[in-house]
């Protein structure tokens, strides 16, 4: 017989070693929606049944979470009184102190209700615009009353799929409107929260706006406040749209936007799949992990290791009950600490080292990285450089992403 | 028999109408490279043979196009002495005068000659970043001697393959430095240059750097000079990754940073195809020119027409001889003009007009578009909206979609 | 004011042209569940209040639909009675007469029930299939009583997303299992169905088996009976895998199996949209409606106009109401039609004629087309072919294409 | 210093371990234009130089591999004369024998040469699918000199950019003809050779007729001669379309057809990448590989383990040299038997077999497995199943697929 309770599962996880348990410093979190998902989609039914928040946190803590994120809407139901709302938060906050868990990060649903139908924020309608502030405000208060530092705000309905029913740059401009109101309304509170905007290229749009965190990351220069806020990239959402999703972390951390991360696994081309971290292209994972851990030494001295929250927006596969939902949280955070233990490895390979030293020779230009002067200009002008002979030179990359390999398949190292 | 001579082809072509005939006042411009393009490809030779950029510039001229860009290379061949260069470039600038074509633009290649391979202004070398900085100085000088008053930079091989061979921030700091330092240089000999940054996701690089029209507009914001940059955004580059191309071209309109525009075609998740304009996904080349020409009526009054070069950065397919090309860069133009129609009487049609103002009712928040206010905040948190009825109501958007398709196809308007 | 009732949205069509209208001849049909989609999706709650069948008949009557097709369930709710069922049946047929509606196709819902959460016919667990090939038999029994004579199998959740779970031939053995059983239960049963497999490459599994219409194909001459059993193709499906779908119908035709046909549309490379036919790329749609209207003139004489049910497997954006639905109906058959008018006009285009007879010269080898005999490859052998010649003429392909935007657009024709 | 000759590079590579080395019965080949590749692409010159075929066949044997691959041209320069291909074959032959290395496949090469600019079988031009015709006779005869007994086509050049030009079904019939025609010549000259037919969505073409290896396998269905016809898929050719490809190979495997198979990777929805073996995806290659190598117990028993050549069509990235070309020819082969190390291990570890085994219950259905039986179909009929308890039922498909990657990344085994 296949059964499998918790305790078979704990123990099973744990056969082989806990090198790889999770720790509190690992900040790993995930949201009430990921473990609470039932399984629905578009196509089929709920399988799973639902679980209060109360007990997602506790499933949460025995699989070794650090914290736990939420919308408003699913701690809270859509319409409930004042009084269900408190006696809620109480139950809740009871169950975050019994289990020792905290709640870094909160948002918004502004999509599930018929109202966002046609957008929330970029709404041709006043109304719906306003509406949606109103629910953030109550949202942002219920997130801070909560501990949340982090905000984010995805907004999966702000597109289109009769791209003629407004102008894309109304659709900017009002999205502006709404975050400048918003960070306002949390300075004014006093929150101490900052914004992290998350990107998602079309569904359950035909297109959305702002379809990638660098589309976001200029977004962001052009708000009121634009040090309050930053991005929350999600492996999934970029992945979409096949781009890399490490050279966009990247980017949001070379400008010191990386307030977030959503992290789970996706295949190019397809609709959200949102599975467990690492269980696609493993290799795209071992990268993305490489560079929050900051293993490698980059030539412009070596960059901080990310120690924001690490959270897993992703839920078990349909086919599972609560233990294989257990099996997914535990799955997730587990291939993170390997993938981290492998790229460790890697960056501290000597032959890695001696690979990546090997054309880094003396600058031939004093000035290099130090931007416009005219005496860099005259030097570079008159600089002489054998164009055949560094063309000829091989850079080996072949060899350097066999040891990746052999690292990340656990042959080496 | 099927020949076809040149002329054969143009009184063919006004067979029809002389409304979509271009002007001097649409500003279609081609590079050498597009029309003098051969036809090779990975897995074939060339198919056509060469032609004299100044042959070029006589086709250019004989299908109305009003001007002409380049690259350093293509009008003078790599490592061309002094003499040759200035007589190639006497003999152009005398053909540009006889046919009264402009250069409205120009760029440098860093990608065809071995030595960029793995990068020119992100390479690990010192010596490659340096003789990037040089051959890019030299190549603006020859710009600037031909009246451009756009540099575009593409960074085709600004990428990877082996992810691991360097940061992905070093990268990005790398760049940075160069196109700081050309911007100083530009100002410097007052050329009264601006530069456009031209982004795509791969090919001919596994991933390439900064990916998108989104992630370069962010990057410009962290330049010395950020006024004096703005991107070229190109639909096939875009239509790879299968985001918006109109939805990027609004951010950068709404960023004032458009500053040159790429027209070809491009089926999505697909190699870089650069087919003839509005040949592939009539309904996408729609929207755009509809943006490009600012027919439709915004509700944040209007949006002004784009009014730089447009440039058809496409190639012939590689069935077609000279006559072929010239049916190519006739079509690329004709087809801007019957979209631009199109658009302008879809946004005339009163249906369409009644379709969009349908639901922009009274403002029910006074503040709305004003950003942060106490006062407002106040007013957000008593408003009374009937959630129920507000999503009820159905938007139309099937109805305008349609009318859309009854415009583009020509059966209404 | 924008509400409008069903009467306004028929007079505002009606006003350019009855040219476009529907009529019997078109059979034109759609599902219970597309104009019954409640506009539900992974993000969001259903926006529109649920219809009844037999409203739903009343509607597509009154949008001019030829047939409704549906799955068991959409007739039938999971789980009903046999008297509940005999009412439902006997309601519905008196619907059909009243509206003078037939129903072409049936099919059986395989994925909505948390049973099949892994699977129908491939399922590891025998009881899971055991209860499919329940389910099947009892949709294909109300399927004939309808009067169906096409039944279609869409297969799906045969998929996976942890692709270790069972050997991918183990799946195509069971599906092939349960298509023989069935095709056997109706010979046996005298129903006079023929059945039509529908591919789609993934959602709602990670990946689903048997991806394509090509993969369909080839799987149908493996089974006991594949005379009766032919494909219904989808436009959304192979899009989403970036196919080209004519291509796709073109091979089905040409093996005599397009026996079923599924139109909508789709952006490549996402989430299957099921978008108003024609809505996304119309120039993939006329190409289309030009291979199932038979309007081109094929080398090897003239190929017949496909004259089975079109059937619109797409239903309205979330955005809209009851009077939208009946917009989007509208929508999808008037494309349809007014692409056929333009199909028709280019393939008469007599510039158009010459372009395509242009390079069918003579025959230089005399049993062209006529497979392998020893004559023909001596005569092959001795063949002097000008190969510089013939590689140097220009095609005309450009000017071709441009013609198909200047009829798809309506300047020409 | 970071230069490197071959012998450095052998060493280092057998530092660890020679548990991976390849031997005859790995059946590993390449083409001489993989390790032969240049490293030309469509934005840059070829990188490296020339290397003369006997060369390759030393370096390929240096390496390691069973045999060498070829296309006509890649040995006989097009337009050689009868004593130079006599020469170039004697030549080549001796290298053969010297190194110990075999020909198990040859192709055509059908795409280079302008002639084939729009499809060599299915052009609309008589005299180019005569010509393609003989080249492909003259081909075949250098391959079975060679000893090929496998002949290999793929027909990168069928394909359109503006579909107008033929209708689909033509191709499809001149593809047959050309195909069918072939096997008649291999016939009678009793060369006892098969052929392989490898697809291709597109690239170079805008689309490629009969795009993936499922459209394939039903084409041969349509032949004169079947069973001579099988398929070669290509890992980076089903991935472009973001297919999977271990189902591909699979339904080849399960009817027989797989008579070649091409590694290499690739990622979804770009340029044909051709990169090193399992340098991309490495979940994809390792479930790839225990298909392939049969480590898997199926349910209906067990398949064999695939026994044909393993052709490795990938190339060096462009930023190598030779001593980098040796280290990607090293490294396919290299990971191959990494990933059957650890598939072997996975198919063996207990828990992996107790997961599968679990819902592998008693058939519910006597006849399971048997088609069609009228007392089958009764059995079914009466059949009791609670399908809410099946329902309710877990897979542990999470547990599985994290032992998956355990296993791949050589934490457990």
């Amino acid at each position: 017989m296949a059964s499998m309770d918790a305790e078979d599962s704990i123990s099973r996880m744990d056969d082989h070693d806990s090198a790889f348990a999770p720790t509190t410093d690992d900040k790993f979190t995930f949201g009430l929606w990921t473990v609470g998902n039932r399984g629905r989609d578009p196509f089929g039914d709920a399988v799973r049944p639902p679980v209060e928040p109360t007990g997602l946190v506790r499933l949460l803590a025995e699989c070794g979470a650090y914290g736990v994120n939420l919308h408003d809407d699913d701690l809270v139901p859509f319409g409930s009184s004042v009084s269900e709302r408190d006696r809620i938060v109480r139950d809740f906050r009871a169950a975050l102190e019994d289990h020792g868990l905290c709640v870094p990060m909160a948002t918004t649903n502004l999509f599930f209700h018929p109202i966002f139908k046609d957008g929330a924020f970029t709404s041709n309608d006043p109304a719906v615009r306003a509406f949606a502030l109103q629910k953030t405000m109550r949202a942002i208060d219920l997130g801070a009353e909560l501990g949340a530092k982090i905000y984010v705000f995805w907004g999966g309905r702000e597109g289109t799929e009769c791209d003629a029913c407004r102008d894309p740059r109304d659709a900017i401009r009002r999205f502006r409107d709404a975050i400048d109101f918003l960070c306002g309304y949390v300075v004014e509170q006093g929150y101490g929260m900052r914004f992290a905007l998350e990107a998602k290229p079309n569904e359950p749009r035909g297109d959305i706006y702002l379809p990638t965190t660098g589309h976001l990351l200029h977004f962001i220069e052009t708000l009121a406040m634009p040090e309050m806020v930053g991005v929350n990239p999600e492996v999934a959402h970029e992945t979409m749209a096949g781009l890399s999703f490490p050279h966009a972390v990247a980017q949001a951390l070379e400008a010191d936007k990386l307030f977030h991360i959503d992290l789970n696994s996706q295949k190019v081309g397809r609709y959200d799949q949102d599975f467990r971290f690492a269980s696609e292209d493993p290799k795209q994972a071992f990268l993305l992990v490489r560079l929050l851990e900051g293993t490698a030494r980059a030539e412009f001295g070596s960059y901080p290791r990310y120690d924001g929250p690490k959270h897993f927006d992703a839920h078990a596969y349909r086919s599972e009950d609560e233990a294989g939902v257990r099996d997914f949280a535990r799955g997730c955070m587990r291939s993170y600490k390997i993938l981290a233990a492998r790229a460790e490895a890697f960056d501290a390979d000597p032959e890695v080292l001696d690979l990546l030293a090997a054309n880094r020779g003396d600058a031939v230009d004093p000035h290099d990285g130090a931007g416009w002067s005219t005496s860099r200009a005259e030097g570079l002008r008159d600089l002489a450089i054998d164009v055949d002979q560094v063309a000829r030179r091989g850079l080996q990359w072949e060899r350097l992403d066999q040891l990746l390999f052999e690292h990340l398949t656990g042959v080496r190292g």
